[in-house]
C-alpha cells in the first residue's frame, strides 16, 4: 500500500537538502527506471502503474515493487507530468577522483541549469566520456530535472563533485582546455592524449579560478551573428570535434 | 495607454491562428526587441517598463513606444515569466524559395517542438547558413516559445515554410543529406559545394517523402551508449562539421 509517509519522502527528494538526508533520490520515467533496475545501484523500490509493471515484469525481478494508479502517480511525480513508473533509489557512492592523465575529462564550471547538466551526461555518454567532474556550486546531478533530461544516461557516467582546491592540485601538469567565445578554432586544435575540457556557467563563462589553470582557450568559430551558443550546445560540438580528433590520431 | 483591446490582441498572438488573421505575432524579452527595432521588420508598437524605455531610448527613434507597468506585463506575457520589453509586429513577407545549387540549405521535417526550432535558428544563424526550409508541420517560427529560443537570431535566418511537393521538384539534382543514426560518418563525409541537411522529427525522424530523397545518410558517431541525441543537438554538431569542412576546401 502506498502510505502517506512514503508519498511525503518522495515529494521531498525533490529537494536536495532531503536527498542528503536520506541518501535517497526518486528517478521518473520508464528509460531512466528501467535502466536503474538493470545497474548495479540499490533500488528501494519501484511504484508503477499496474500496465507498466506487467509490461517490464521481466526486469523487475530483484526489486520491491508497488502497483499505484494513476491518480496517485500525479501527486508522487516531481515533474511537470507524471510518467507511469518512478524509482525509489539509494544514492550510488561517489565517484571517485579520476585519472587525469588517462583520458580526457570534462570539467563543468559552476552549470546551473538542470537541463543543460542532464544534456551534457547525455552527451558524455554519447561520445563515451567516462567522467564528468562538477564543482559543489554545480547542480546537483541526483535533481529530477538533471535526471529527465540526462535520458537514461546518469548510470553510466562518473559525476564526481570535487572542491576546487583538491581539484586543481591534483591536475598540476595536464592540460587544461577552457571553453571560451575566443581562442584556438576547435578545428584547428591538436589534441593532447589526455586532458581536461573546462565548461564555464551560463551567466558567467569561467570562473576566474578555472581560468588561472587554463593552458588553452578552445573556442567554436562563429561564421555568422548570432551572440553565442548554449552551455550543453558547445559542449556537444566540442566532444564530438575532439572524438574525431582522437579517432585520427 | 494599454487598453483591454491591446490586450487581448497581444494575448490572442499566442495562437498561430490569430497570428494569421491579424498578420502579426509578438516578440518578447531585451535580446529580440532590440534586435527588431533595428532591423526592416515593421514594428506596430514596443511596450515596455519606464526603466527599459530609458535605458533603449537611443533604439527606439522610429516606433511608437507604450510605457506599461511590470503588473501590465505580467498581464501581456505569453511566456512562464514576464520581460521587461515586447514588441506587436507585422509578420515580414514569405521568405522565397532559395536557390539550392549554390549553398548548403537546412531542411527540417516536422520538427515540433519549439526550443528545438528556435536554438536551430540560433545555430544557423551562428555558423552562417542563410535558409532554414521548413515543412507545413514544423512549429511556426513565430510560435513565442521559439522566438524566445532562438535569441535574437530570428531576424537574420530566411525561415520559408514550403510545401514538400514544391520543394521537392525545385530540390532536383541536389546532394541531400538526411540526418540518421546510421549512415556515413560525418567525420568522413565529403561535403558537396550546396545541398540540402535534412533533419527528421523528434519522434519519427525522418518522413518515408524525405527518405525517398535522400541521396545519402549522414550519421554522429556513436562512441558510448546513450541511445539518441537530440535533434537541435545534432543538428549543431552537423553543421559544426560541415562549416569545418567547407573552410577547409
Amino acid at each position: 500500500m502506498l502510505t502517506k509517509a512514503r508519498i511525503k519522502l518522495i515529494r521531498s527528494l525533490r529537494l536536495k537538502k532531503y536527498r542528503q538526508q536520506n541518501n535517497l533520490f526518486v528517478a521518473e520515467g520508464t528509460k531512466i527506471v528501467t535502466e536503474i533496475v538493470q545497474s548495479d545501484w540499490s533500488v528501494v523500490q519501484v511504484l508503477a502503474t499496474a500496465a507498466w509493471v506487467q509490461q517490464h515484469e521481466a526486469l523487475l525481478t530483484r526489486q520491491e515493487v508497488l502497483t499505484v494508479s494513476d491518480k496517485q502517480m500525479q501527486q508522487l511525480t516531481l515533474l511537470s507530468s507524471p510518467s507511469p513508473a518512478l524509482a525509489l533509489v539509494e544514492m550510488p557512492d561517489p565517484a571517485p577522483l579520476p585519472d587525469l592523465t588517462r583520458q580526457w575529462t570534462l570539467y563543468l564550471d559552476d552549470i546551473r541549469d538542470p537541463g543543460n547538466l542532464g544534456t551534457i551526461i547525455r552527451l558524455a555518454d554519447w561520445f563515451g566520456w567516462p567522467t564528468i567532474c562538477l564543482t559543489p556550486e554545480t547542480v546537483d546531478p541526483f535533481n529530477p530535472k538533471v535526471i529527465q533530461a540526462s535520458m537514461g544516461s546518469l548510470t553510466r557516467v562518473e559525476l564526481p563533485t570535487i572542491d576546487p582546491d583538491t581539484f586543481w592540485d591534483h591536475a598540476k601538469d595536464i592540460p587544461i582546455w577552457g571553453a571560451h567565445m575566443e581562442g584556438t578554432s576547435i578545428y584547428d586544435a591538436t589534441l593532447p592524449q589526455a586532458g581536461i575540457l573546462c565548461i564555464g556557467s551560463e551567466s558567467h563563462g569561467l570562473s576566474s579560478h578555472v581560468e588561472a589553470h587554463c593552458t588553452d582557450h578552445i573556442t567554436i568559430p562563429r561564421q555568422g551573428h548570432a551572440e553565442s551558443l548554449n552551455a550543453a550546445m558547445a559542449t556537444g560540438i566540442l566532444l564530438s570535434h575532439m572524438t574525431m580528433k582522437k579517432q585520427n590520431q
